[in-house]
Parts: structure tokens; sequence; C-alpha cells
């Protein structure tokens, strides 16, 4: 398992994290500046500052940008909006492939509107990606597909489980895999399974971190800076080290009430401590 | 598939449901006028209105008790704890005899305080069950362990899928079953095959209902009525029973914001109502 203290370079920055209160030109230079090595940005940001020099600065600024945020929400009530979701995210691989992205980050989506066919959304998610897929790997862009924890199953994502994602990868093949988020995954019985599959089949191509903190206040925005909750990060990356995973590790903080109310910066040198003292 | 609209007889009411306008002695004069044939309390009103009471009062009532809320909670950070909680689910199984419940409910607790070791509470859980196992099999008391939605992982329920559930009643053996909620199990991906697994081995001990809203607005009190979510109940009823399932259908909804403030006696009547038009 690698020595996070000896490896500051192996923190990425997921710009949620500071999104309140930074633009993107910000968060790269601010990023950089605080000597962090990684970035992972959003495409309604990225698009505030125009893809171009989103993707000169951050090459500039030399960092590596570790995903892409993102793509999915592939259920849709009718084949008209299907098909604009399908163009949306052949968009959002370009993106990626103009950022220089090492993945795009599937978040799937739910229930499309009025619906209870939880079945029928992940078949249709299934479809998606296999839809997206042969464009992505024309791109060179491999499409990472985020489980997002079940309390997000109606709206945003109903794949809830690294054992579902696996189990899509296997179906959809090359060009396919995972990303691993600690937040969404910490409460998962098969959690060590699941992970030593994902790496045995070189599918771990994202590790995301934050904490689970006790109360949640929020289903959404109350997520934890590491060691503030209960999560066992580091158990979880010696999962994901142990399966081989080698890449840099992503904080994304969605905080309403907290981070996203501090200085970036501060915010920025209490992820970096924590990244060496509790991941 | 039982046509619930001509068996009104099926439904039970968790007073849960109630609970905020209703002490136990006016839940079970209430559920009765309403012609509702079961119930299920929750310790802290049995013992508010006396256990002999509420045994009385109910078997006069003529209500089936379909489950008593709640033993468990199992994990803790001593053994002087342990020993505590251990002699608490006793008296838990002799409640759930002297009411004559057909099980007694486990939830079977988080993380012990300052304890970030899922798995370590997992085992303490396992560990819990089978100590109490006996005592409960020589009252006659079926444990049914109900896992809980992984958004309470931490603090209510490590055992947050009905496979875990399905795999500690595999080793505990005879005496232990299941209570399937689909509040927390109807975003699982693999429910289907868990269903049957525990309908295969005899082990559905109960069957909840109450819907998920989107949004949920508290993780703990915004349980929705059934058909006003997008739970699709009627899909993991049809499951249960094809699986063999042939108990009543208990009702329990924690919903400070809305059902919580009506007049139970309006309750009542919508559990009814949408027991059979929606479940």
């Amino acid at each position: 398992m690698r020595d996070l203290a000896r490896h500051p370079e192996l923190l990425s920055i997921n710009t949620a994290t500071v999104r309140e209160r930074w633009r993107l030109d910000e968060a790269i230079d601010g990023i950089a500046r605080a000597g962090i090595r990684g970035i992972a940005p959003w495409r309604d940001q990225v698009a505030a500052i125009g893809l171009e020099r989103a993707a000169r600065m951050i090459r500039d600024a030399g960092l590596t940008v570790t995903g892409h945020c993102r793509g999915g929400m592939f259920p849709a009530g009718d084949a008209a909006q299907r098909r604009r979701i399908a163009e949306d995210n052949r968009r959002a691989v370009d993106e990626a492939a103009a950022l220089g992205a090492q993945c795009l980050v599937l978040v799937v989506g739910g229930l499309p509107e009025g619906s209870r066919d939880l079945p029928g959304a992940r078949a249709q998610v299934k479809d998606g990606i296999a839809e997206l897929l042969p464009y992505a790997q024309d791109a060179g862009i491999p499409l990472a597909i985020e489980p997002l924890h079940p309390m997000y199953a109606a709206d945003r994502s109903c794949v809830n489980t690294l054992g579902q994602a696996n189990d899509l990868c296997a179906e959809l093949g090359a060009g396919t895999g995972v990303a691993v988020d600690v937040y969404h995954v910490w409460w998962d019985p098969r959690i060590e399974a699941e992970i030593a599959r994902a790496g045995e089949a070189g599918r771990l191509l994202a590790l995301h971190v934050c904490d689970w903190l006790v109360p949640t206040r929020d289903m959404l925005l109350d997520r934890g800076m590491m060691g503030d909750g209960v999560a066992d990060i580091r158990r979880l990356r010696g999962l994901a080290e142990a399966a081989g995973y080698d890449g840099m590790i992503e904080v994304e903080i969605f905080s309403a009430g907290n981070w996203w109310r501090r200085p970036p910066e501060e915010v920025l040198a209490v992820c970096a401590e924590r990244f060496a003292s509790v991941c």
C-alpha cells in the first residue's frame, strides 16, 4: 500500500469541492498554486470558461485530469429524449478527449419521470452505454461507471453497487471500467470481493474519497472531509491498491453547510493534510 | 398473487405509523375500530401502558401481532455494554412471547461509538444473534432480521441487503428469518434472487410496506404512503408471494412532516385504501 504522506503528487481535486467559490479558471490556478497535481472538472464549469481555454489552462498548469464529470443520465421517457441524451454524451466524450481526461465518469441516471420501473431503467443504462461505447473508444476515452449510493437510486443513478457496475462492464467489454467512490460504496458488504473483481479485470479507472458523516443532514450536500466521518477510507484504498490500482486519488466533497462556505485555499490545504494523514 | 382489494384482513399496522398521536391503547382501539386485523407495536409503547395490559387489549381486540419492534442493536464498544444489550434482547423476546407476536424484528445496530470497523460490527451482529437464538427458540419466537437501507449503515443497521440477511440466516440456522421492508430493499439489483432464496428456505417472516419519496427530505422521517413514491411495491410483493409468503402485510410509515401530523383515523383509512389499490 502506498504511503500517501510521501506521495502528495497522487492527490487530485474534483472541482465540485471548491465550486461554490471558484470558477474553473480560478480552481485551476488555485489547485496548481497549492502544489496539487490532479484535477477533475465538471462539464458546466468547462462550458462556462470555454473548452479550449479550460484545456489550455489545465495543460499549462501541468495538471492530470483524473476524470471528466460527467456523462450518463441515460434513462428517458421517450425516444426523442434518448437521442438528445446520446448526443449530449458524445459531446461529453469529445470534451474529455480535448481535456486529456483519463476517463469520462458516468453517473448513469435514475428512474424516468413518473416511472417505477427500475429494471427497465437499468436496461436503458446498459443500452445507453453500449451505444456510446464505440464513440468513446474511437476517442480513446474509457467510460468509468460510477455506482452511486442506493439513496440516489430514484433520481441520480440506478447503478447502486460495485457488483452491478462490474456486471455491466463484463457485459459491455473493453472500454468500460468503474469509478469507486468511498462515499457510495463504504457500506457494501460485498465491497472486498467486488473491488478485487474489478482489479483483476483491469477495470479500476478512478478512486474518489470523502467521508460519511453521522448524522448526515442532507442526502446530497452533506459529505464530509476525510477523517470527519465513519468510512474506513484507508481500508478501501488498500483493497483497491491490492487489486492493482495505481492511479491518483480524487477528493470530491459536496458540502453546502461547511466546506463550500470556507475559503477554497483553506479547503485545499485541509484536503492535502487529510490525504496524507487519513487516506 | 393475492388480490388485496378482496383481502383487507391481510393488512397490519405498525404503530410507528400513528405513534405521534396515539398511545398504544389508543392505537389498539383505533386499529380495531377501523376493521384492521393486525398490529405491530414498539417496545417503548408497550412499556408505557404495561406489557400485560397491552397483551390483554390486543388479544381482546382479536388482533394478530405481525411483529414486535424491536430487538437488536448488537454492536457495542465493550463487554459490559454487550451484556446489557444481550439481557435487553432477552426481555424483548419475553415481550414478544407475551404479546403472541409472530416474530421479533431485529434492527441489528450500526457502528459502535467512535468505530469505523464495519466488518467488526457485522461480526458482533452475528455473534449477538447467535447468543440470543436459543433463548428465542425456547420462547417460540422467530428472529426476523430486517436489512435496513444502506444509508443507515453507520447508525442503525450494518445489515443492509437481503443477501446479507440471508447469509446470516444460513449460518445461524433454524429460528432465524428475514423481515423484508420495501423501503429498505426496493433499490437492490439482487432483490429478486434474494427474495426467492429467502422463500425457498422458508425464511420470509414479515413484509413491510411504505414508499420512497422523491425527493426524500429527511433520511429517517420522510417515508411515503404507498403510491406516493417510486417503489414498485406490487412487484416486490409479487416476488415475495411467488416465493411462498402468505402472511399479513404491515404498513410502517415514519413521516414527521405529513402523516404523523394528520388525524390517525384518516391515516388508517388512507392506509387501507392504498393497501387495496396500490400494494
